[in-house]
């Protein structure tokens, strides 16, 4: 049966790679793709596929009913763009002045759609069902993933796998990873509340510049020395800014930053390390602060048995050269969150183009994936789906259709 | 002599009102002072005294031509204003949007010219002769003091006194100090180059925030550890800016800042110890820096002799019941640059308004001043000129008129 | 065969429990083991084993020779004590005062010796040779490893095992880990000389606790900023000295610290950060320093397939219940430099006392392990021996004996 | 008059030095000056002098009773030695192992001795009586001249004079400062207690290392920010001290420091300063600490009449070729407590020795003075207090001798 279905995606190769290209011509960002969203609505109803849209917002939910009894997988593609100027000189460079599919979502996409169309032709055959989630709003926090939760995308699903194309890496090879494999990424303010005057009457003011500057210095204490060196994080002060005259006191300073982290005790505990050294400092100069700490997505953990899973049978399918662990990844995902409701995993899909004069990263102006990388995705999807639908009927004692 | 001078100053005060309001209400920003400058010529020019326009830009020197034998006294007032926007309620407020006399030149000036006039009146009696200097510029480094010197104005001069309107100090009270007065008030700039990156990944990166905070804490210890504690300096930070995205690290930072000195090899030193500061601490993170420094006025450095003469002597005007030492003052002012040439002093006369609710600092929108100040201000130059020309001709043995 | 071997090593189990109380009884610290080395020489010649001795110092290379051809399997084993107080209540309690098996190497000699005496027993079946390692001096750096390689120790070995009996784990449980597992540990001092002074004469002086001060918390930026947040490293300082009365200015500081690095080349850049901090530090200050950092061992580098080998293989020995991927460890072995020669593998064996009241972490004065771990230990090399010879006679069309 | 007292001074100018040398020989230290007492106290037996002894300690207070009406004069001089072994190479160095008049001390007893003596023998010419203060301790706080003062040494004083020889400034100067003068010398004690643990795992403990360090740096800021520019301060921290193995978190460090004012409020200000920079330093990593400060001396601060009347007439005196303004001095001085109880003025007598070679600080091994400087200082006193009394009756009125 395998063989069958990787076939018909070899087939249709061509058709992924249009759907993608009409995708990258057309990007929307986060939370305004509602062309992207009809375009996909008309494809599964084109097929007559149950389509179920405006889900949490502008997600999409398709269910492609298999006639064996079987568990039931989700994927899930995203499908925003980035408020990025396509830089690229293709063809299919994006109409939109300065909105471009710039993170490979267009392909996840376009890998997808032609996999539901491959499995729904042989849905005769599926041990189960298969849920395709299109989420929008991935690049954005809050993000889509969760209200599509809470919308219900998840309702009587065992499963879910879900993968990103990844640039840095090349064609033919997988990257999975057993636990946490993307990062919490978190956002704060501090706003430093000194006392402004005259630049050369510091004993009348609280230098808000100064504050500010021993802030700085003193969160990198927090990785040094509060977090277990076999763990990972990172506390970045992003924006510094008191503007004024030079021969002002600053009044006050406005700091932004970023925390990256894996552990949810160590997340939490660095946001409290945070606050208590911008305390501290404060209170050495009898100064005032705000601090606002946004929680973004949280860490991509991927579950054991799924992750094992996958990594096995991911080797066995055509075009893939190489499974490997990943090193964690700093970055952040909102499929976390689907992890945080049913088992899965989420892995990496090789996509760097072929010459290493076209390798930007993820993000970049002239970013751009090997559209070959779609096939290997959407095989390795494929492979995922119906294997753990024909493990799971074993082991649970069904009829199984091999 | 001196109770008819005396006499005559209170009999034109009227006419010194009428002139400071009049200034007052039509202010002129340094290096675009012409009206000023056209009033103060039509002024000497209608009395008949002597008066050379352009000198060093927009000054004026007038000569009083003493006809008795004798030293050559100067007087010198600034007489620009700032680009303030006068939020007083006075029938005498400022007429030009954003422009304000809100540091009392105004008053300088009125001083001077009345005082003029009626040494004039009495050149008959003069022991040698008074220079008015009348300068432009004393705002806004590099100012109008140097270009004036390199002009001529203190060709033949013995000595030059000047004076500031103080409304910080009542109506009565003159403040000397021998030595330094006020600060040398320098300006410095300095980027740090660092190396930008993603947030999450900062060992890719060269971080320049934390660059800057560390030389802006690093700063601390030029003043707490490098200067004579019995000396007086600032070295202050006044604006700090990278301002960038929560989830960047900082390609770069500006950092622009003042210090304030009173003594020429605190000042060089200092300039020396905050490079090194930059550098080393720019050496522990492999990152680059651009550093300027701008010298703004030296510090006032008055000469003990004539400053001890001002002291003896300004308590014997009429109206004066304090002289007393001032502290060290750490504005600046350009007044500096005469001193380096010609021994003389410089000091403060009370005109602090005399109801307290009227009280603004120098350079605030409602600064005003109480102008009896300026018959005090005159009448003290006035004593200083005829005292200090008695005093070097009976030390010279010249013929005497008391 | 296994089968027999476990038998054998069961009935010996009380000999080994004999052996390492005796050397529990009588430890002799690092480099200074002569009677522990006679000790074992003495029962290889006893079971007329051949045995080298004084290799590379007090270590010992015994030798069985199997009598099927096959690979060479190298076991290593260290028996140095530590200079620590027993404080433990048990009748096996230290002889020694201050000397102490604080780390288990009592229990690693006791395994060994009696796993050779069984694995001599069986030579006529070894598809190979077993080189039985007793390493001295592992306590202490530059550690007996090193000198016993250069003496020739791995000659003619294809591969070698070890492990630590882990005292946080309970007897039962395998650890492994492929790449690093250990830390290289290494140590550095840093004196600061600047220029001693009066406490009240600052500017006079430069103040080297301020220098130690700032290096100190500079280093803190080596973690948060320099290295990659998905390595581990520390940089930590332990001792900092400066005593002086209270109204002095410090000439000198020392400071001493350890890094702990699992990759070679983030190790080879801390170093130089750290110097690179410290020449900054004091170019600010101008002041001078001496820098020396004394390497330690190496990270121990698992090989990943003898690692997969043994973590497959575990499993199946009886009273393994748990083979699990241990996290990094910041500690250090000189394991690491065996594994820079051959391949092989270091793993833990669980060996925590059954009561929790009785578990100490190593380097304790009350430290104990659970005998048990011990026979699991044997039986987890001899399966590693006997595997790996089985194995690889296979794939080398080697006869052999099953 | 006084034309007859110094010429009775130069002719007892070799029992100065006698005296002086003997006290050279046979110094003690703070709170040991027995012998030294017994001393003083026979000289003024042998006289005939009223003599009190045991005055607060080993004080001793003598006095002269003016046989015509007028005001009581006090004449300080302190006459403990320091723990110090003397390493100067002449006739009259010290014969106590390990303690020296490295101060001068010996030099103002022999001064005030022979100016007792002398002035005694023309008491039938004093207006007023002369009260001679003999102080133990200064060196050492709390010092003896508080007890003294309680103990009634100031009773019935009208002024205060004290001086100081000083091996600085040549022969001939006197050197004189209204207001502050010396400063308020305290001293401070911080125990951090962090967390100890192992330098490998930072984030089980609380680096007192680190957050001693960063108490250091952030100490500077006091001087540099929070006291006004034109004030005179120091905060120097002189030991630090956290000694442990390379390979440890330090539980706590113990850092000893010492701050100068001359101003009490500000000395206020940084007690509170120092222990809010502890207490945020310490709240960033949750640890705790003890801070003891304890006040050393109060600054010493003239009075500005009796100052000006020193300065006057000091330049009066023969020998005295330069009467300057001193720079403010960081070093403290018990004579601080005279000058909060009667008015008066403590002044430096110039006693540098006439080869350069032979110039060292005070408190130096080879410590020496100019004994010359002694008969300026007896002579300047003694010219203090004629004219004082003189003064004083004129302006009051009363029968004078002239």
């Amino acid at each position: 049966m395998l063989d069958q279905l990787w076939s018909n995606l070899d087939q249709h190769f061509n058709d992924m790679i249009d759907i993608r290209r009409y995708l990258h011509m057309h990007p929307e960002i986060s939370f305004q793709e509602v062309e992207t969203a009809a375009f996909i609505k008309k494809y599964y109803q084109d097929l007559g596929i149950e389509i179920r849209e405006n889900v949490g917002g502008n997600g999409l939910v398709a269910k492609i009913i298999g006639e064996l009894p079987g568990p039931t997988v989700a994927l899930r593609a995203d499908f925003d763009a980035l408020p990025i100027q396509d830089e690229k000189d293709v063809e299919y460079k994006s109409t939109v002045p300065g909105v471009m599919h710039a993170c490979g979502h267009d392909g996840h996409t376009a890998t997808l759609l032609v996999l539901a169309k491959v499995l729904n032709q042989h849905k005769n055959l599926l041990n189960g069902n298969v849920v395709l989630i299109h989420q929008h709003a991935e690049e954005y926090a809050p993000g889509g993933a969760l209200s599509m939760i809470n919308d219900g995308c998840l309702e009587g699903v065992n499963v879910i796998f879900g993968t990103h194309l990844w640039a840095s890496e090349p064609v033919g090879k997988i990257q999975y990873r057993s636990g946490p494999i993307m990062a919490a990424a978190d956002r704060f303010e501090i706003i430093v509340q000194g006392k402004g005057g005259h630049g050369a009457q510091p004993h009348k003011t609280k230098d808000a510049i100064l504050i500010g500057s021993q802030i700085v210095t003193n969160l990198q204490q927090i990785v040094s020395r509060k977090v277990d060196p076999v763990s990972s994080a990172v506390v970045s002060v992003g924006s510094f800014v008191a503007e004024n005259a030079f021969n002002i006191i600053a009044n006050s300073a406005k700091l932004i930053g970023t925390v990256r982290t894996f552990d949810d005790a160590i997340r939490t505990q660095i946001e409290e390390d945070i606050e208590n050294i911008i305390k501290g400092t404060c209170l050495m100069h009898n100064a005032e602060y705000e601090f606002d700490f946004f929680r973004g997505y949280p860490a991509v953990v991927n579950h054991h048995d799924e992750t094992e899973f996958l990594r096995k049978h991911a080797a066995q399918v055509p075009g893939v050269y190489e499974v490997e662990e990943t090193p964690l990844q700093m970055g952040g995902e909102d499929f976390a969150y689907y992890l945080q409701h049913v088992k899965g995993t989420f892995f990496f899909t090789g996509a760097k183009p072929a010459h290493s004069k076209d390798v930007y990263p993820h993000h970049h102006p002239k970013f751009d994936i090997d559209e070959k990388g779609m096939l290997i995705a959407a095989k390795t999807l494929c492979k995922a789906t119906i294997q753990y639908q024909l493990d799971y009927c074993e082991s649970h004692g069904l009829n199984l259709n091999k």
